[in-house]
């Protein structure tokens, strides 16, 4: 335990999360002093800083480096083989959504260098690469983990793992999946009245709100089409045991009204929307008469491998319907665990909650190769 | 990676939790074909299987033998010797809460050996036993995992850990960590009117009802005195960074009235406790004319180091108050997670939940050892 091991580590990606990982990065390479945490290599799309003999980057430094530096970041093909010659072990961190990357996966894997990362990418695309991604690290040896593809730092993907690992049947998993859409609804029906007294905005006017709070994608039809939700639920929905072809193989119900589906722009689409109010207030008012609030919703049985995406009613008393802010939950239904599920809630997105989903992976691959 | 790596495993306990784990770890020894996993040590308190060549005990067949097994138990100090002598790594899974193998775990780990357990003993003890447990691990290299110690198989040690670890700040931590209070309480206390139209019993009706049920110990008084809850709490708390000298170092509110603490038996004890529902009863009512319920809650706020265990009041629409059944929940509220805390709920008690706790750190421990 004496001798210090050194492992290289390649970061693609310097945006939000990207930073914030860096930032976790330095800290965790200054508390770990078993093992020497080697930046080799740091690139966006555009610049990239890196050296023949994968000398050091200095962590804290690196991004105002990248910034002034005239290097272009190393095809794929080529980084892989840059890496694959380096004199340690290399965790690359991919830090991006880009499906280039995501693409070039298997390669990396079967070259030894082991993956953590967030994209969702990688592995909610076709069936065939998510087997071609574990095929090639079962092979190697490497590892990939990426926890914070789904509900950012929250303990999903790891749950999900140990439970089918330890010989647990997961029966059902459904979840509120998208911070941007469990804001939304628990801003336009609450289960309990607004401490402050404030009634609700119409639904137009809440997702007005969401997108000028930055809870939404720029065109906030890229929340509202629910693909994100499919995405997450595909992932989880394959850990427990389901061969899901795609996050387009089942229904997902979009809360894009089909006339605004064309609008040239988020900004039209915005000014159009108050225009389809009435829609969504149906749909609200008819769960009132229940008892019951709408919540927006992913959901696996996985007896009948029937997967889902869309507009669910909840009595005020679940714990879907008390959600609060952007927060995701989670439920867990297993053999085991019987009528009450496991639930895990809490933010599933921000830069330092997903990095930190990101930077407790590269400590599990770590412990393993370090 | 096609070789067979054989890591020995040793198992203190064959009672409720020890029979489930034999059957999970039938089921994994199954599924790992890269690791032949090698029982080769079996004990309860009085009776053992074992051989001086270590050979594989059947696992399926692991019960059947020690019941007609004539060896006995090695003593601890001498099983320490057997098992650092064997030819290949050995983790030692301690399915018990016994106090002197407690005791001995520097001492297992000091000689190289890996440790998983649920034994709360070990880690709610002192302080110097706390840090002589981890330094024995760091200093030999031996793994030391304790998920099922708070929680059973509720991912909560694993979470504090990865949020500690990557830099995060816990603020503050509150749970109801006991199922038993949770049962009573859920019962006693609803948060919104039984489905069914029945009115909640007195308070010693709910602890009769619990203790028929087998949700309490044989005497419920071990429940009620809240000393479960304050060693998990001190668990929890040594994780986030406190120092916490013992699980009697802080304010435990016990629910045995004053009287009733001598009374010579469980049965005595519940034959008297109706004489006090009256004390319960003001507690709940003053509770409901603020709109409230009561709950039996631990908690630690980093800050200020203040631990304690007892009764509080939530809103009903807290999810404290929501709960089901005996379930646990447990909030953790950190500089990332913000205001809204990550939540984690679900049973945290009964065989099979907590051995998957400790079968899932056996995984663990293999993907580093292995």
């Amino acid at each position: 335990m004496s001798t210090q091991h050194r492992v290289l580590i390649a970061i693609i990606g310097a945006g939000g999360v990207g930073k914030c990982f860096l930032g976790q990065l330095a800290d965790l390479a200054a508390r770990r002093p078993a093992t020497r945490l080697s930046l080799c290599y740091l690139t966006t799309s555009k610049r990239a800083v890196y050296s023949a003999d994968y000398s050091d980057i200095d962590i804290a430094g690196a991004v105002a480096r990248l910034a002034a530096s005239a290097q272009t970041p190393l095809h794929l093909p080529v980084l892989v083989d840059y890496l694959a010659a380096a004199p340690a072990k290399v965790v690359l961190v991919d830090n991006t959504s880009a499906q280039d990357v995501a693409d070039a996966y298997p390669l990396f894997l079967s070259r030894g260098i082991s993956i953590v990362t967030p994209n969702k990418k990688a592995f909610a695309g076709s069936y065939e690469h998510w087997q071609a991604i574990f095929t090639a690290a079962a092979t190697s040896g490497a590892k990939v983990y990426h926890e914070a593809s789904c509900g950012a730092g929250l303990p999903l993907i790891s749950t999900v793992k140990d439970l089918v690992e330890t010989g647990d049947q997961i029966t059902r998993i459904e979840g509120i999946f998208s911070g941007t859409l469990s804001f939304l609804f628990n801003s336009f029906a609450p289960a309990t009245p607004a401490s402050d007294g404030r009634a609700t905005g119409t639904w137009s006017a809440e997702v007005a709100k969401a997108k000028e709070l930055g809870y939404t994608e720029p065109d906030p039809r890229d929340d509202l089409n629910g693909m994100d939700v499919a995405r997450k639920l595909t992932i989880l929905a394959r850990l427990a045991g389901l061969p899901v072809a795609s996050p387009t193989a089942f229904p997902v119900q979009s809360l894009i009204p089909a006339e605004l589906e064309t609008a040239s722009s988020g900004d039209e689409f915005l000014a159009k929307l108050p225009q389809f109010d009435a829609q969504m207030e149906s749909v609200k008012a008819a769960a009132a008469r229940d008892g019951k609030v709408v919540r927006y919703v992913g959901s696996v049985d996985v007896a009948t491998q029937a997967l889902k995406v869309g507009l669910e009613t909840f009595d005020r008393a679940h714990p879907f319907a008390a959600l609060k802010g952007s927060d995701n939950i989670f439920s867990f239904y297993t053999k085991r665990y019987g009528s009450n599920p496991l639930i895990i809630q809490g933010a599933g997105a921000g830069g330092e909650v997903t990095a930190m989903g990101v930077t407790s992976d590269l400590i599990k691959v770590l412990s393993q190769i370090a």
